[in-house]
């Protein structure tokens, strides 16, 4: 069945943060939603570059050379291997987009890892 | 260099409708943008799906069993090899999600047919 879907109606169901869902799949990747709030972990990921958008809120993302600061409506694109930390001082709402072998905390496992993402 | 993408400055630059401008990549998936306005063209993907995200106006997407009204904040999958076609009452501000592979008219080659995409 090919179903539209509502981003804020599906953020509407999320009720943790650094929780993420899954919304959609092209081909091998996956369109995935969390919301964001507090400190998230430095963490890379090997294979993998990571598509960050801002549906709502301000994201921080700290690389070891600068700092980031998406408002809604912006993205970025986090190469494979580069080191990146998400912070959201306020509630974000935030869309990803990254290959389906992606770990959320990448080459790091610690309380916020999940490896089984469930689809909304 | 890892620099964020504002979507309304990308848009902004570009004047011409069914146009796509490439905005980001993930691995071998792309990130693209259009302006619409008007009816597209039917066809399929062969082997690429295709995700259709709405950032401003209303986009009617036409399949062969029913159509789909997408609103500001809104998304679609269309899988490989389903029959669509966009259409753009009003201007649309369009993102898409698909693999790298991927031409605009899929298995049609038309007026709007375009293989090569300028990156913003």
């Amino acid at each position: 069945m090919v179903e539209k879907v509502n981003l804020l109606e599906k953020f509407a169901t999320i009720q943790e943060f650094f929780s993420q869902r899954l919304i959609g799949e092209v081909n091998n990747t996956q369109i995935k939603i969390a919301k964001l709030k507090g400190e998230f972990v430095w963490h890379s990921h090997e294979q993998e570059d990571e598509l960050f958008f801002v549906v709502k809120g301000k994201l921080l993302i700290k690389l070891r050379d600068k700092d980031i600061l998406l408002e809604e409506g912006e993205m970025v694109v986090i190469p494979k291997g580069v080191e990146h930390l998400p912070i959201a001082e306020e509630e974000v709402y935030l869309m990803l987009v990254e290959p389906n072998t992606t770990v959320n905390t990448g080459n790091v496992e610690n309380e916020f890892t999940k490896r089984n993402i469930e689809k909304i």
